[in-house]
């Protein structure tokens, strides 16, 4: 099917990749595709600009937000740091959000202390619920966010089980995206729907302990496993 | 050893019975025995006075806060609700604590508007730092807290690895902490140490997920297990 993928980053780079390996028509939005093209340098983690990533996988269009989210079809997956999600959202505009599903992977990380980062909402709202308030024709599912990328679209990376969580108001929707989850290598068992997009405060929640192990490990090939006993 | 319990309710009861258990002396503190034990009542998770559980541990000794961690030798469990953290060890004071080891598995829970509660510190600090900087000389280790009371002091009741997070400033403590856990059941490998107190963040604030797989499983017997990858 035609996807959107909001945001040229690692994480929309993996996800895109994952979703056009899978036979999706990936689109991907960004801001301004002639200012993303003309980037020549690495990132500061060491990865190559978006335009040699293109040139690797030519099958994914590079377009604006605008235009990812109007092509992509009922899917748009947020790959984007929380902090420019409004602005992103914004830019697409309530219209074409209207009714589609959004996939929400961010976290409302601010790093603007340096490491290790606070959240910009927590404990009383979360970022998925701010968008989802805002936009309440969206079907915002909260998932994936607390892991590194490359487990997020394959997860046999780590052996045995572990696990994802899914946040949303809709059904359908969660149901849609559990789907998408299987079909990146997640087993049904360890998809563990929260239930509501309130939820998602939970989750969001995790990350200062998932950056401190982060950097105790100094591996990002780790996740949370909810084990229970078998009574 | 002689090791100061604060607290009655299920986490303080499951700490001494444990602890006691093991063999060491237990005086279990509490703000006015009388009171105390003059309660007649079960608490509305049906748990049987304290009275009564005292009549089936009779080497614990009942005692207030503050005589419990004068004869409570070097190591104090905090096990009561975070809220009313600062009162319990006002009443102890500063001098009595001057040196000790203070294990802390209480959580910043506030339920004043409900369940699921909120966290009433959290993101920029957390109550074990809190605590840390109102008694400089006190050593705070920050742990069990992520689990339910019956899992802390019996690990093995959830089948394979899963995991217990220690955070503190000072290594003899932590040390001291660690052997603690062992002796409850907790492999060395499941013992992750995170840092210094500023990382009880973390595990202060994966509460509300915590919460929120309580209300899915129905169940408190469950734990956070982290998943490496075999690279």
């Amino acid at each position: 099917m035609n996807i959107a993928v909001l945001g040229t980053g690692v994480v929309g780079q993996a996800l895109a990749d994952r979703l056009s390996g899978l036979g999706h028509q990936v689109f991907m939005g960004t801001r301004n595709v002639a200012d993303s093209l003309a980037k020549t340098e690495a990132d500061r983690m060491g990865n190559p600009p978006i335009g040699t990533w293109l040139k690797e996988h030519p099958k994914v269009q590079l377009v604006t937000f605008k235009e990812a989210v109007d092509k992509g079809g009922k899917l748009i997956v947020f790959a984007m740091n929380g902090q420019v999600a409004k602005e992103c959202l914004h830019a697409v505009g309530e219209q074409l959000l209207n009714g589609k599903i959004l996939i929400d992977i961010s976290n409302p990380l601010d790093f603007s202390k340096g490491f290790p980062p606070t959240l910009f909402v927590s404990n009383t709202e979360s970022l998925s619920e701010q968008i989802q308030n805002q936009y309440p024709t969206l079907k915002v599912v909260k998932t994936l966010n607390t892991m590194s990328n490359p487990v997020m679209v394959n997860p046999k990376l780590i052996e045995g089980d572990h696990s994802v969580f899914v946040s949303g108001n809709d059904t359908a929707a969660k149901a849609k995206v559990t789907d998408l989850l299987k079909s990146f290598g997640w087993e049904e068992r360890n998809i563990l729907d929260l239930g509501d997009i309130t939820t998602a405060r939970g989750t969001e929640m995790i990350l200062p302990l998932w950056l401190r192990l982060y950097s105790k490990f100094q591996t990002p090939f780790f996740n949370f496993s909810i084990k229970r006993a078998q009574l």
